[in-house]
């Protein structure tokens, strides 16, 4: 069996090598939400145009998802988009309403529910490749980032009908009928896998996966009920780093590894030790992503770089790590503070980390 | 030094004594939430009474708080009232908007803000205290709980200005400026303390202090920033059993014992066994409280019957089991689905299921 000869390593971007494990000059960062309401260049834009339609706008979605890249000279673009958007391309009733989020014509409910949306035709979703193709053509060596909505997380919007903060109506479903369950799951992982590929397909350099709402559920629940359709997203893009997230899951860390991520994306509740070592315990080590909490932006700049330091040093040990927020950029967040999370970020020296680790011995010596 | 003769063990509430850890004949149940929104009769005696003057109505809050206990027959009432009454009696300007919930007229950022809040004169609370005494009266042998919010969950609303989901601004301020959210922290359990001192004087059985959002913290800045003054709160009531309640906070249970709990409750992200295998490992054993998700009830009996089972049969190995929800009653939740419930709890036999635990041997011959 001949193996390809790798390319010059130099060609193969930063975040993909620290997502694979490779040894990095320096530490990759991009930010969740990157693009989107804290910049007031995305607002001109965006002027009034509906986000649905937005995200179905090629040449929109290429300038909005380039903007932060051009601002701040993050490490990867993520495409600018929404978990919702396959639904919609799907044919599912479904709306983002300002100030409240996805919204649905109708909830998810009955087995014809469900049979209804697994009978629907593949999407026409040559409007996402084509914004990833003019995303590509403007960004020379940043990857893009493609991403998705996990299937747990779309089905909640699907059974609630809307954001939920109890998701009572999915898993009071997921409980009462677990068959009907999986058959929803089932279905939107073919609709949410379908947009990752295309994505892939059209040069998203890695993915990441967002089960936003993943951290509602009990491990035991997750385990049984929502990692095997995960995974078979997960399953279909192979081929590129896969990042997996969500919020609230510090105990979920090892399965969100297990379904098939090259990278575990991690919260603010955990430092990105403790992460680590429950990594590390479970048998599932893996890069990590993270994890500075996103509302210590609000913070003068001093404790936000005394933070962002703290989660540098605890990625030295990582087998790979790209530096992000334990979440979205809040709206509220000053651009400026972001730029210069980026400068500190990209001018940490690893290798002086290292040094100061092993010469400190015990890790109590280090920021944390 | 002599010891008072205890009282004869069947005048002691079931409830306070499976908190203090003593044998109980069967578990006790109560509900977080049972007064109110999901019950017909609340809203027949609420009619069109803005909820923070219904809380300040000693003959309204008796009749909201035995509704429940009549309805159900519950092993405790718990006091209907709402975690800002302390704030609003001691003349913080704060509203409950129907469909958002508690809204201040100015948000708490500044110095001067906590200092104006440190310098309220103690509130009025007589209404509290008649509200406790004109239940009780009515309550016969039926525990009485009283409550109040913990210090970091009302210094969220009274720093964000409302309901949030990041708690962005709480945070920022934490960080930013731990001094002044000390003194923020100090100036609020100063206030939910006398809250509760209150009803423990006027004749609480026993006291739930309610960190809603306190999951939103990982367990060091917990630790660090938070315990100290949910620790004072409860040092206040040490005559009479405290649980101590949170939610996402499956890092946090220890430290929630260690703030003084007797009696840690438990929401659903964890098994009752897990919770319980934490609160050993961390050498904090303790009573707990759970933890049925309260999704569940929107389930068919069937399954609400299976998982409460496996509820009570975790809760045979704890130092003492209070069974509730591992979160309030969802509005939503059919009246006849609690009612079984109690049935189920209060008809469970703890002899014979310990002795299936012990038959089985391995606990993977229960039900989970």
């Amino acid at each position: 069996m001949s193996t390809p000869a790798p390319g010059p390593a130099a060609r193969t971007p930063l975040l993909v090598r620290a997502a694979r494990g490779e040894d990095v000059e320096r530490t990759p960062v991009w930010f969740m939400r990157q693009a989107g309401r804290s910049l007031p260049e995305y607002k001109v834009a965006r002027g009034s145009t509906a986000m649905l339609e937005a995200c179905r706008t090629p040449e929109l979605v290429a300038e909005i998802t380039l903007q932060p890249v051009r601002r701040y000279g993050v490490d990867a673009a993520v495409l600018y988009s929404d978990i919702v958007v396959p639904l919609h391309a799907a044919g599912v009733d479904v709306d983002i309403v300002p100030g409240t989020g996805p919204v649905m014509g109708a909830p998810v409910r009955t087995a014809a529910d469900v049979d209804a949306l697994a009978a629907l035709p593949p999407a026409d979703l040559g409007f996402l490749a084509e914004a990833v193709r003019l995303t590509r053509a403007e960004l020379g060596d940043v990857p893009l980032l493609g991403f998705a909505g996990a299937p747990f997380t779309l089905a909640s919007y699907l059974v609630e009908g809307g954001p939920s903060r109890d998701h009572a109506a999915t898993k009071a479903m997921m409980h009462a009928d677990p068959g009907l369950f999986a058959a929803l799951l089932s279905a939107v992982a073919d609709i949410t896998a379908r947009f990752l590929r295309v994505q892939v397909d059209a040069g998203a350099a890695a993915v990441q996966l967002f089960d936003s709402w993943a951290g509602a559920l009990s491990r035991r629940d997750y385990d049984r009920h929502v990692a095997p359709h995960s995974a078979r997203v997960l399953a279909q893009v192979t081929d590129v780093p896969r990042i997996h997230f969500g919020t609230g899951t510090q105990d979920l860390l090892p399965s969100l590894a297990r379904a098939g991520a090259d990278v575990v994306g991690v919260d603010a509740h955990l430092g990105l030790d403790e992460a680590l070592d429950r990594l590390e315990a479970a048998g599932t080590p893996r890069a990590v992503q993270g994890n500075l909490d996103p509302a210590l932006l609000l913070a003068p700049w001093p404790v936000v770089a005394e933070h962002a330091t703290a989660v540098l040093h605890a990625g030295l040990r990582a087998p790979g790590h790209v530096f992000n927020l334990g979440h979205g950029v809040i709206p509220a967040t000053d651009p400026d503070q972001l730029a210069r999370l980026v400068d500190l970020v990209q001018g940490f020296d690893r290798a002086a980390g290292a040094a100061a680790a092993g010469a400190a011995g015990a890790a109590g010596a280090l920021p944390r």
